[in-house]
C-alpha cells in the first residue's frame, strides 16, 4: 500500500490522532512520520508534505490528502466497515463527526488535548461547559441506542470514535465534572489495544510546548 | 422523496447555502423551510428540528443530518456524481471541503457572507489576508490543473465548489484584493442559475441582523 501518515507531536496533537486510530482500527498499514511541533524546522518540514500547512496528511503514491477528516474517508473507501453500513447511521456518523470537526472552539482552547496531563485543574468558561454538555447528550443518545452491538458510539467502532478520541483525553487530563456514561466511554478508549499504543508513544514525548499547555497542576 | 431542509436567513446563513447548492445542481428535490435569525422563537424553532441547535438541517423522514458537510455527503450517496470520479480527485475534494469546514475563522469574522452587502470597505487583519492567500492558492492550482473540464474547481460542479460557495458571496460583497483567478472563479458562480436562485431569494430577506453586519458602506 505504502501509506505514510505525517503527524504532530503525539501527546498534543489531537487531530493527527484521529486518522492514526482510524486506520490502526480497521487495520490499514502505513508508516508514521513526526514532525514536532515549535521547532525551528516545524513550519519548513510541514509545507513540504502539506498543501494546507497543517498536520495530519497522508501521502500514499502521488497523492496528498491534508484535514483528518478527508484523510478519514479516504480510509473509509478502502475499509468501508470503518461507517456504520446502514445509510442512516452513517448520515448519524458523519453528522456528530462534522459537528466535532468544526465546533467546540472552547474545549479546543481551554482543554487542548494532552496525553501526560493528569488530574489538572481547569475553569472552564460557559461555553466550554455547554460545549461539554453537548458531547455528554451526542454519547449518552448514542450508546443508549447501540450498546447492544458493543461499547462505541454506533456499537461497532467508527469514524465518529475517532473523531472523539481527542476529547476521551482530555477528559482523562483534566478534572471536570463528567457524567457516567461519559466515564465509560473513557474506560472504552483506555482498554483498546490501538488506541493504548497512541497513548504509549504520547507518554514517552518528551517534549513540552508551553503554549499547548492548559490548566493547573 | 420527501425530504425537508431547514435553512437560516438566505442572505447571511453561510451554512445553508453550502448543501442547498449541492442539492440543486444535483437536481435533488426538497422542501426548503427558513428559520430567520435573530427572532424570539429562533432558538427553539431550531431546537426542535436540530439535534446540535444549528442549521442546516435535512431531514428525510425519520432521519435527522445535521451539518452542512454530513449533508452534502449523504446527498452525494444519492447523487454520486456530486464528488469527482476518480478517487484520488475526491480524496482532494475532501481535503479542500474540509479544509473549508474547519479553518477560515479571520475570513468568517471579518467579512461575514452578507448578500446585499454590496462594494463594502473592511481592513482584514494579517490572518485574514493569508487565509484569503490560501484559497487563491487552491482555486488556482484546481482550476489551472482542471479547466479543461469546466470552471468549477475540478472542472465539473462538486461539493468543493458548495463549500466556498460563501466565499465567493463576500468577495462580491466586500472590497479586498482579488486574483485573476478569483475574479473567473466568483464570474463562474454568477453565471449559475442554481446559485442566482440563492441570491435572488437573499436579495429579497429583508431582515437586518446588525451582529452579522461587517464592513463600511
Amino acid at each position: 500500500m505504502s501509506m505514510t501518515l505525517y503527524l504532530g507531536t503525539k501527546n498534543y496533537s489531537s487531530w493527527s490522532l484521529r486518522p492514526w486510530l482510524a486506520a490502526r482500527k480497521a487495520a490499514i498499514k502505513f508508516d508514521e512520520i513526526i514532525i514536532d511541533f515549535d521547532q525551528p524546522d516545524t513550519k519548513s518540514r510541514i509545507l513540504e508534505v502539506s498543501p494546507s500547512g497543517k498536520v495530519p496528511v497522508l501521502i500514499h503514491k502521488e497523492l496528498k490528502i491534508w484535514d483528518s477528516l478527508a484523510i478519514c474517508e479516504y480510509f473509509a473507501e478502502i475499509e468501508p466497515q470503518l461507517w456504520p453500513e446502514q445509510s442512516d447511521l452513517r448520515a448519524i456518523a458523519r453528522s456528530v463527526s462534522a459537528e466535532m470537526h468544526s465546533g467546540f472552539m472552547a474545549i479546543r482552547n481551554e482543554m487542548g488535548m494532552n496525553v501526560k496531563a493528569k488530574h489538572r485543574k481547569v475553569t472552564l468558561t460557559n461555553q466550554a461547559q455547554e460545549e461539554l454538555l453537548r458531547i455528554d447528550q451526542i454519547w449518552t443518545g448514542l450508546r443508549q441506542q447501540y450498546h447492544a452491538q458493543g461499547n462505541w458510539l454506533f456499537g461497532k467502532f467508527s469514524i465518529a470514535d475517532a473523531m472523539f478520541a481527542p476529547v476521551v483525553i482530555r477528559l482523562k487530563a483534566y478534572t471536570v465534572k463528567t457524567s457516567p456514561t461519559m466515564q465509560a466511554y473513557v474506560e472504552t478508549f483506555y482498554n483498546d489495544s490501538a488506541f493504548l499504543e497512541w497513548i504509549n508513544d504520547a507518554e514517552q514525548d518528551t517534549l513540552i510546548v508551553p503554549r499547548l499547555e492548559c490548566g493547573q497542576v
